[in-house]
């Protein structure tokens, strides 16, 4: 946790008062002393500092102020066929730590279909793991999060509407013929969203309807990655894409 | 597991017989019949092909020729400060996975101690975790894998010799001035070694200790990331450097 987050329903005023985790975090790793100030942010808006004010056995009360940024929405949306729950949680907390605008769950051909009944599966359970990323990254703004239990509306109704101001719409596809670097150009200055699928791929119609809404496949290379190591893989190299806009205007 | 790994030492002739999870994936996750063929490899050597010979309660024998490539070793090899050992084991599975050749597991001045006592951390339980990420990216070298509880010696003694053949050295850490994109004019054309620092990152006199050993200290950006999202964010951004060469010659 390197950033206490606090919801704005918390707020008293400027004073707010920690009783959960966030005060187990103060007592036990930073072992704060009244006075002493951390950082902490407001949930999608800005950073900014509290101050120690008064420790007592059940609650930490933090005298706060928010002086600095609102993070920038991240430019990044997922689209990723529902994994093992398990897996889930850590796979959220892992792109709400890299940062991503939005997160839409869906079903495939090749998602087990139990995995929807998971009491993990909910925006409720969601919502816990997306915080986790933050506090990682001291950032502030909260993936939207969505569950879509059936593929074709999703893709047909849902899809075409969350995309439309999306220039850059990619689906990873073992079969497909060309890599990452080969469809998207540096720089990338654009918004962009990943379509991410179950083990053992998307199945040939679902491609065709991701190809139906503009959406490019790409192949991750011969070596076949699970999810949780394919999320970060691929939302740093479009990271990075993002960033070799300087190196090329010094090379070219 | 998108291929069957076989020990050299379990080979009798053209035949092996397999006992452990591996038949136990054959048959409940495959459902493998006499006759079916399977993806193997040969740990250190080629891929093939394996054909099922036989299927009894307690083992399946294949018959197996291996006249696929031998895989290409990875460019890239890691030093990694001892994190969690629970997140170890994830950690090495996809290093594996992404394509590492060697990997430094490393004590630090912010390393919890206790770490290095826990029965995960071995050679032995380790390899188990490698195998796991070449079953999945379909891979047969095996990382080269090594612990090194004392911080000096390794650095003064230990990785002057393993990364002479190394002429990009990167030690990750977030007071870097530069990111990644600044260091590593693309393509990256060498090998590399990436040096991932413990949580609370190096310590002041770590980073001159790399530095001196010809380390360029760089920045992953504002984000903090748990090692198991800065080691395949890390790895995978090098791979995109190693790629992007087409592109470049294509816009230059």
């Amino acid at each position: 946790m390197n950033l206490i987050l606090i919801d704005p329903q918390e707020l008293a005023g400027d004073t707010v008062i920690l009783r959960d985790r966030r005060a187990d975090h103060l007592r036990k790793v930073l072992r704060s002393k009244t006075g002493d100030t951390v950082r902490i942010g407001l949930i999608d808006g800005p950073l900014g500092q509290g101050r120690v004010v008064e420790i007592t056995r059940q609650e930490i009360i933090l005298a706060v102020s928010f002086t600095g940024n609102v993070p920038d929405l991240p430019a990044t949306d997922i689209v990723l066929a529902l994994p093992r729950p398990i897996m889930l949680k850590r796979v959220l907390a892992q792109a709400s730590s890299l940062g991503v605008a939005r997160i839409s769950i869906i079903n495939a051909a090749r998602v087990e279909k139990s995995y929807f009944h998971s009491s993990l599966v909910g925006e409720e359970s969601f919502r816990e793991f997306l915080l986790l990323g933050l506090e990682q990254a001291m950032d502030t703004r909260v993936p939207k999060i969505s569950v879509h239990p059936r593929f074709r509306p999703f893709v047909e109704d849902v899809l075409p509407e969350i995309s439309s101001n999306t220039p850059l719409r990619l689906v990873a596809h073992p079969g497909a013929a060309e890599n990452l670097v080969a469809i998207v150009h540096p720089p990338l200055k654009t918004r962009a969203v990943l379509a991410i699928g179950p083990e053992g791929g998307w199945a040939d119609f679902e491609i065709e309807k991701f190809i139906e809404q503009g959406f490019i496949p790409f192949s991750l290379g011969p070596r076949i990655l699970r999810v949780d190591t394919a999320v970060p893989a691929l939302m740093s190299q479009l990271a990075l894409l993002r960033q070799l806009k300087e190196v090329l205007s010094f090379k070219c």
